[in-house]
Formats: C-alpha cells, structure tokens, sequence
C-alpha cells in the first residue's frame, strides 16, 4: 500500500541552552510534541558531525541528493528560484542591488534595501550582451537578484564581485588557470562597470538620490554555480511532489529538482509568513501530489538576529501548522530542520538538529518532547540528511526491495 | 583466549505497535528478557536505514560478507540449498513447478503445492542438455526446486519465465545487449517449453488429473544468480562455523560462505519447526566448531501472513530455545533478525530491528526487555549488519589488531 508523507524543514532550528533551556524547550508546541508521542525521533546531522552545513547543501542531501555529486554552486538555485529558465552550462550568480560611489567603494551592500524597484530596473540589464555572453537578469524580494551567463566557453570558477562587507568592490578573479575561468571573470568585471553606468543615469535612482535614500546603482554577484539538469524525484523515488517555500533558494533546489512550486499567498520566508496557510495549501497539495516539501524560512532568521523571542514565536507557529497537518493530511508527517543557527551564535553551526516521524507506519518509541536533548534519546538514533529520504520513501512504499 | 559463538537470525522478527505493543511487547519471552538484562543491546539495520532488504543480502551483511561485493542473485543460494554442487560461472535459478494450459496460461503457480512428486519428476529433467549447455534440475520442499545452466558464454543478466502471479507465462527477455544474455534467454526458453512437453505426458501428472489435481506440468524461473566461489568464514575470519536452518536458501548462503550446513530433525523453516531442536543440535554443533548460525523462519512467515498470533507464539518457541543455549552452550549468544516483516504490512519493510549480545565478555547495560523500543536505548546504538561479525569476532577472541 502506497502512502503520502509531507517532509517540513525548519530552516535553523537546533539551537543551544539559554539559561538552561532550548528555544524548542521554552516553546508551547503540543502539537510537535504529539507528534514525537505518537511516532520515532532522532537526531540528524545533514551532512555530516561538525560540518556546518550550507542551506544549499543540507537542502540537496535532506531531499535525498547527495551534494557531492549534485551541488555546483548556490546561484543555480537562486536564478531557478526567481524563475530564470536555465540552460545546461549557463554560470548563475546570487545577487544584490548596492550602492557604491564614484571611485567605486561601497557606500551600502543592499541599496537601502530597495522595495519594488529591482522589477523595474532590471529591465535595462536583462537580454544585455557582453562579448558572445548574453545576460539574463531578474530581480527578487528587495535587494536581492539572479544573473545568467549564456554562451560558450564559461565557468563558474570565479571569485565574488561582492566583498560581503563595507569595503572596496572586489574584482573578479579567475580562481584557475583555465581560459574559461579567464573570459568569465573578464565577462563578470565588463558587466559590473556597464551596470554601474546604466544604473547610476536612472531616473528611479535620481529620485532616490532627491529623497535621500541610497541609489541602487550597481549589481554585486557572488557565489556562481554552474547548471546540469539533474534527474527528478518522479525519476529517482516514483513519486510526483511539490514545494511550498517563500524563499527563492528553496524554491529553486525544488525546481532543480523536479518538484512543482505552488505560490502560497502570505509565505513569505519571512517572521510574518502565514504559516497556517502554508499547512493547508500543503493538505490541498497531497490530493495530487504524494510528497510535499515545506520550508520554513523564519526559524533561521531568527538564529541569524540572535532573536530568542522570535525564535520561539516561529516554533510557535510552526507548531499551529503541524496542528493543521496532523488533522487534515492523512499522511506520513516528517519534521527537521537543515541545521542549526544558535541565537547566541547569529550563524550557523555544526550541532545537530532533532527529527520526527508520525504516521500509521511509525513506531512509538516513547519520546515525548521535540527537543534538541529529549530527541537525542528516540529510537531513530543519529542520522544523515542522506537518510531521511530513503527512510521516507519506504515509508511511502516506494522502495525497491534490495535483493530478493 | 578464544570463545565460541551462537548467532540467531530470527526472520522478519521486527515488527510495529498493534494496540500499543509489537509482538516482541505481547510474547512471554524470560530467556529473550535474560540475555538483554545480562546483555548489551542496540538496534540494527541490516543494510541501511531505510532500505528494505531481502533475505539474501541481509544475510549476506550479517554474516560478514558485503552484498554490495558478494551478491550475485539468489539463484546461486537456491541451488546451493537444495545440494547443487556449483561450478564458477554456473547460472543459477530458483523455480517453482507450475500449471499451465495448453496455451501456456498459468493455472496455478504452485501446482497445487505438490508434496513429494517433484522427486520423481526432476529425474526427467536433470541432466538434459540444451545446445552445449548442461541443465541439472533438482527438487526442494513441495513445489519448490533450482535449476542450473552449465556450459560457455552464459549471463545471469536475463527476466524470470515466472510472472509472480496468476498470469500468462513470461518469455524470458535478455536485459542487456550482450550475446550470452540473449544465448541464455533462448536456453530457457527452450528449456521451458521442452519441461511442458515432458512434464505433461508423464504418469504423475496424469494420476494427478485423474484425481482432479493440478499437474505439475511447467517449470517458471526466476531470479537467476552467476555463481564464484568466495573467502570462507574460515578463512576470513579464523574459526569453523555451522549452520542450522530449515530453508533452502540460508543453507544454500551458509554453504556459499563455507559453513557445515547441519540437517537437524525437525527443523522445518515453518510454523511447525522443532526449536528446541535446533538450539540442542547447536550445542552439539559447539563441541565441533567455534561459531553456529541459526536460522529462523517462522517469524517471517507470520508477519507476510499477517498472523499476529502466529508471530507472538514463534517468538515464544525462540525463547524456549534460547533457553537450551543459555543453560547448555556455555557460548557468546547474539540474536537478531535480518529485516522487520510487520504483521501490518504482510512484506519487508525498512524498520530497524533489535539486536541483543549475551555473554561472559559482554557489557550489561540496564535494558530490560527484548524489544525494538526498549532495545533502541541500548548501549550497542545503531548498528548495520555488516557490523555484527567483527563484533562477534572480536568477542570471541579472533580478530587481529588494527595497528600496534
């Protein structure tokens, strides 16, 4: 018999002791904690103990890819999330709008944090051409942008333009000796100085400039993937699936992946994300889907903020989402989370994070707290991000027997 | 100083929560609960978590031997199980005698669980020879038999005549596009319709239909194994080893690793089998050799029965068993199993199973029962099969040191 699961990935949510207790400790979360009732527990390192995984990585081995093999760089997944069509070949860069001046030193890395303007400036960029290069552009949420290189000859081994601080703009750097490392970073410096001068003659950023407000006027790229398309989840599990995520890197490993990226009106990524509606979208979903993947951005943001509060509200909500999934799905339910982002650390670290099963298939083992500490004793023992999958999918009764 | 060991293998035993206890919770089991407070305890999965194994690779990991390097089919086990002396690059199959109609129609794919006819029957089939290749035929248990290609340029890389259900017969279909997968899909389909054409006309077969039976008028194979010799037990690991068990197949993988497979009376591979038996012939065995493997089937056949009943009565003829081996083997005692066969499911399934150690070198560490929940707080953690073996080796004083 075939079942239908849906997999959650808190992004961030492990976490460390604050006057004795976790954020999942402190958090009113009965719903996560029937879930551990019901079914088996565990901890899960994504990658591997004391590697701090990437949100990229850990995304890629939770959903069953194993990095290795399968990760070329960040900006595929970013240019795919904002909805760039990519071609095999094509180098993607993550990017922001920033400001810089005259002599080219950053006066700020996000533009001022620019609303909706990007929609209307990355007009006079995308389709521009650099040598045999076409550009392809497109802008994100604020700040935030993707851009493809399309033509022969490219790589992704190049250095950041971005100096990811308040700083002098970096060149671009070839990061080896070959001749397509060369004519990227060449190709990468000539479209940074052309955006400079198209950017700073808008008529959007002279209003800025008028209103005080910092201009948008020159495109920084950092982390250049390079894109291969890869085989699907229909392909590799047998099962048809799709993500329901706010942010772009989420929905553009999903769509690397094969999955269908369904639009939820208030998922944000943000604090504010409705997450209920995410929780029903995702019950929707299953009737034609046999796999949802939800993320959830907010948990993170938190870690990064060193928000204890908002850490704890968002597992808050969080837990009102699996209260939806619990009544409504009628499916294997599985919850983890890609890493930790300890508050008192504002980044990403190595610790473990804790993972749930519930479902009729699942074995009560008697945990009764979804914890960092409670779950380190459930029968699932220590897991790898790579294991999630294959535990899910024979589950689901989607596994090949292995021999007879 | 060196110590024996018994190694129990309890088929299919790991099982889910019916009204809160699996059956291991349900089974008076003193001897099970024993060696646990007296023992170390752990989970296992014989392959990985979440992969569903079959009997012949999870017995293969068990034992020592990587299926990934070891396994070749289970053709090769059947063969050696029903006593098949196998020659290095023999193909190997597993068959049943079938019913078809003239149209080769499949009536039955049992032949109405023949008794003691096949023993008669192989004998017109055995040493037939098909261009310059060599069939050896022999019978098992009712309607069970193996089936041997010997001769140049065969590949066990073809699909089973044996379509698994009621269902016109298959052809056999060459999986590559190599000259011997086509030779060997046309000697079996030769050979399939020359045992319909001596099988229907014998007297057997005749009386058969004379009293409204089914005649055992077809041979279907299926999951054809290359046969190589390998490194015995022996010599991998240092000591001599026996096997008890009732079917074909774990003596045949017992006899491939170059164990002494010991016929005990009794010992049935069913409901039925004489445990106690079995664990008094494995003291016997003792005086001879250094490790005994024991096989059991029963557990298994309950959970694809889907007999709760069943199970929980296996699990407590194991424990009478054990019961012998505690008192009279003076021995290092492991049971486990080779996969979870819940009763829910009626198939494999990918929960990990128990895993008990039991002896004078062996850590207690406070479990008290049996179980695959009280089992997963267990000090042995989460193991894979492929661990069991130098576990037990290094207990029983024969593994060498790594380094200085």
């Amino acid at each position: 018999m075939k079942r239908k699961a849906v997999l959650i990935v808190c992004d961030g949510l492990g976490d460390l002791q604050i006057n004795g207790k976790t954020p999942l400790q402190m958090a009113k979360k009965p719903n996560l904690d029937r879930m551990v009732s019901h079914g088996s527990s565990g901890l899960m390192y994504s990658i591997g103990p004391g590697i701090i995984p990437g949100s990229d990585t850990s995304h890629l081995a939770i959903l069953g890819y194993d990095p290795k093999q399968y990760y070329s760089g960040r900006g595929t997944f970013e240019a795919l999330g904002v909805g760039i069509k990519l071609e095999k070949n094509d180098i993607a860069f993550r990017c922001n709008f920033g400001t810089v001046d005259r002599k080219f030193r950053i006066l700020d890395r996000r533009a001022g944090r620019i609303k909706d303007e990007g929609k209307i400036l990355e007009k006079e960029i995308d389709r521009m051409k650099i040598e045999d290069v076409t550009i392809i552009f497109k802008a994100s949420v604020e700040h935030r942008a993707a851009l493809v290189l399309r033509g022969p000859g490219l790589s992704r081994n190049i250095s950041d333009v971005d100096p990811h601080e308040v700083d002098k703009l970096n060149e671009a750097k070839p990061l080896d000796g070959s001749s397509e490392a060369r004519k990227t970073a060449r190709i990468i410096n000539l479209f940074t100085k052309k955006s400079y001068e198209i950017l700073s003659k808008h008529w959007i950023n002279k209003k800025r400039e008028a209103e005080g407000k910092m201009p948008a006027n020159i495109i920084l790229t950092r982390g250049p993937g390079i894109y291969e398309p890869v085989i699907s989840i229909k392909e590799k599990f047998g099962f048809s699936s799709a993500c329901i995520a706010g942010g772009a890197l989420y929905k553009g490993i999903a769509k690397y992946l094969g999955m269908e990226i369904l639009e939820v009106k208030g998922a944000t990524g943000r604090y504010d994300s409705d997450l209920v509606a995410k929780g029903t979208a995702a019950v929707q979903a299953l009737k034609k889907h046999e796999f949802v993947f939800i993320h959830v951005k907010g948990t993170d943001n938190a870690g990064h903020d060193g928000n204890l509060k908002e850490k704890v509200r968002m597992i808050e909500k969080v837990d009102k989402m699996i209260g939806v999934l619990i009544r409504k799905s009628n499916s294997i339910i599985a919850l983890t989370s890609d890493h930790s982002t300890p508050v008192s650390l504002k980044a990403h670290s190595g610790h473990a994070v804790p993972i749930v099963l519930y479902g009729d298939v699942v074995r009560r083992d008697g945990i009764k707290s979804f914890d960092e500490i409670s779950c380190a004793k459930g029968s699932l023992g220590i897991l790898r991000g790579l294991d999630v999958m294959p535990i899910l999918t024979s589950l689901m009764g989607y596994s090949k027997m292995y021999g007879s």
